[in-house]
């Protein structure tokens, strides 16, 4: 009898961890099921743009394909300009975008450009507008995701 | 009496799992009870001054008002100029504070300097000094706070 | 009779909870088992050279002693000057390397170099090389290491 409710309390602990530690241990991503890291790359200074394309190729490259991770690039401040129709990097973005990399913008950025020039910037199509950029970082960290600033 | 025994577990299960995953999930801050998201901005360039200051401005909008979002900011290196006595960004400053923001400041930072000019600056007296600036930044992210530095 | 199934439920659960929070907590280091804290500070830029190095001493001294803090610095991109056989900070890099701190560096960057210059810069020995900077750092922070950039 002992052995069978330590059986049953075992299949309840079992029950509740292996879901609570699965929420803590992974982001969940529809497009990237077999992803083994989450990563969000931050874009904040104009000069960095090479440098976080070069990451999210590398990044790729190391993890053996687009499957294995799921990454994520936020631009704001001065780092939207990657983002802008006229981008000298569109190439290098239509292949990540490929690759299943998201481009999120920044929304409050593009504002205080529009209200200081009397013109909003141009963005390419494909990059997906957030409100506020560190906020949609907060989201994606609280789901999973490390952030780093290359 | 399997049941019974099964509801026992169940309920222990939940003694221990609901507290754990509360900890992790959760910074706390006795100043932002109702605070959706916990934020540390790092500030440690001098021409980074006023994006910070935007992003706090930024997030206590996005998140609906400064009830909503807990935010600090610590300032080191060049970073603890926004904090002088005679800063230009006084008044964005205060207003922060008024919405519960807190300003941490670098003693080692300041001791440096010290050494090297023989004099102490002076700091806004709302600065809250810590010893070393990224010592707590890691003391803040133990109790789940995201860094950010924007 | 419940009473020793929920004794058993008790210990099944602390079982699988201990363990489990253990993980969560804190990373692991062999070389340091009394470390009160894991960061991984981010060497990108190389104009923060000194910074980083500051950062790490200061972080020793603020917790009492290398034993208490565990400290990896990834070097990547412009970064990885720090490492380069005649690097100028060579002795303070060594002080480091005694008290336990490690020095990660990114071979993608040493291949570009490489490819660019026909060159191979040559490295401190002590340098640990990792193939991919920013995979290193995602490793890391799922082991649970704190990721700094000062």
């Amino acid at each position: 009898m002992k052995n069978r409710s330590g059986l049953t309390a075992w299949m309840v602990a079992m029950l509740f961890l292996v879901p609570a530690s699965f929420v803590w241990a992974q982001a969940s991503s529809d497009e990237k099921p077999f992803a083994e890291a989450h990563v969000i790359l931050q874009l904040s200074d104009q000069e960095r743009e090479a440098v976080v394309l070069d990451t999210a190729n590398n990044l790729i490259k190391h993890y053996g394909g687009p499957d294995f991770i799921d990454i994520e690039i936020i631009a704001f401040g001065p780092g939207v300009r990657l983002l802008f129709a006229e981008s000298e990097h569109q190439t290098r973005i239509d292949s990540l975008i490929e690759n299943g990399v998201r481009f999120y913008i920044c929304e409050n950025t593009l504002d205080t450009m529009e209200r200081k020039t009397g013109v909003r910037p141009e963005v390419i199509p494909r990059a997906i507008p957030v409100q506020t950029g560190v906020a949609h970082i907060l989201e994606k960290v609280a789901e999973g995701y490390t952030l780093v600033r290359p």
